[in-house]
């Protein structure tokens, strides 16, 4: 069979179109959607990300400031910065990102941040809202994930979806997502992980499968059963003999389920682009509460 | 095979007994942990359950207090009265029982109250911990099943549990809890509900079968496979002649899975027991916190 591509691109600027027209809006409003980046030490890959992510803020017009604190800095002190960005009516959305340094409680980092600025949606309060099925602030990979479903026409109502993977940020959000009677979801949703012994078993029954395992080209064509429609959420690191020195691959060998998938999201270039503009999504919707 | 009874009553008592220790040694410290229990409007259920709840705290040296609310209480009058609650530091528990009469909004209603007197274990805070894997208050019908699991030493990890039923008390806090790296948990989880269309596919491949779906006799012997262990959290009434003139029943046909199933939880006597036991160890829990 043809295996749709599930490209983001299409998706997100899509998105970042309607979007436009509600910064457009704001603007006029003299309200310009602003995030606040927190980046602890010097990760490579942390510094990558939030580049990237002040990179849209500034190509869609809004405004965003990235601090860059010491990987040392005691957690009472990043805490206190975190209340500062609360209390800063221009900041509308706020993101520390992950990991962080190990000295730092992770939770309670978390939950010092408004949960009303928590356009990362992983506030524990933004999580329980989830979990009882009146999202707020949604997670933004799981965010993309439904997009991109949603764009593609895929169904989702009544179909088993099984979920490889259980972190914090992809697996466990989009099973508390995908099991609501909401318009996309209604699934039936099981959820694998390492604990699992007979992973095939599970997803040999997968009508959509998600993968969000970070362990490359994982699930190949004797793993999947024909029709099968897939989210890679997987980004893994090869190395290569390219002149970067390495390439991104996905936890789905994409060669190999090619002609057995109904449809596929590639990577790099499926849920990949959706994350951030997720991000831009809602900080804007953010922005836009403090006018109304 | 011989079908082991899984009763919550020894269960319970165990608990009871360790909390007693507890209670003691609070009191000795002149701190009686205390629930404050808020019933709007004149359902007859709820006046049952509140008032078997109140019963439990008396029996156990704990104190208890039933708020009885005009069921035409505005929404905001509600809302204050559970401040008030919350700056009692007298309180350390707080309970509102559901279903809350229409013109209240629940979510608005539960947010109210402080996450750290929140016993029942519902305010979204304690939710999204819960799915985040760092529980605190845990929701007690399931905080019970857990219990029971633990007590009759069922395995767990590893296991494929099929939970039938997506409540917000029940079904999605257990598949919270049963899917995370957990001693009691760790387990491949499915979730089925009304949106489910072949249940008995699933509900064939569990290891172990929860049913919360609210629905009589709703499993029977031809859904289930022989040796699973099951987890009855239906209570249904059923009209008949005895003088009462009505019996519980639970959403699994007892007779018929008898001798298929490897354990079952009886309905009454299984999981009943355990809710308002696990409603005291929450509460007895947060009164240690304000002295500690």
């Amino acid at each position: 069979m043809d295996t749709l591509l599930l490209k983001g691109l299409p998706v997100s600027q899509n998105i970042k179109l309607s979007l436009k027209k509600e910064i457009d809006s704001l603007r006029n409003k003299n309200v310009i959607p602003t995030l606040s980046a927190v980046l602890v030490g010097n990760d490579p890959a942390s510094q990558i990300y939030v580049n990237s992510k002040h990179k849209t803020f500034i190509n869609n017009n809004c405004k965003s400031t990235v601090h860059k604190l010491d990987e040392h800095i005691p957690e009472n002190e990043l805490i206190d910065f975190i209340y500062s960005l609360n209390n800063d009516s221009d900041v509308h959305g706020i993101l520390v990102q992950l990991p962080l340094p190990k000295h730092l409680n992770e939770e309670k980092v978390l939950e010092a941040i408004d949960a009303r600025k928590d356009v990362d949606g992983i506030h524990p309060l933004n999580v329980g809202k989830l979990l009882r099925g009146i999202p707020d602030f949604i997670s933004c990979t799981p965010a993309g994930c439904l997009e991109i479903l949603k764009y593609y026409n895929i169904p989702v109502q009544s179909r088993h979806v099984v979920i490889v993977g259980r972190s914090n940020i992809v697996g466990k959000p989009l099973m508390a997502l995908l099991s609501q009677k909401f318009k996309i979801g209604n699934s039936t949703v099981t959820i694998c992980h390492t604990g699992t012994k007979d992973i095939k078993a599970y997803t040999m029954q997968a009508d959509i499968l998600i993968a969000a395992i970070g362990n490359p080209n994982y699930i190949d064509a004797n793993m999947v059963k024909q029709g099968v429609d897939i989210l890679d959420v997987g980004i893994n690191r090869i190395k290569d003999d390219s002149e970067k020195g390495y390439k991104i691959i996905g936890d789905v060998d994409y060669d190999s389920v090619f002609g057995i998938a109904n449809s596929i999201t590639p990577v790099p270039g499926g849920v990949g682009p959706m994350t951030i503009t997720m991000l831009l999504n809602n900080t804007v919707k953010a922005a836009g509460r403090t006018i109304s």
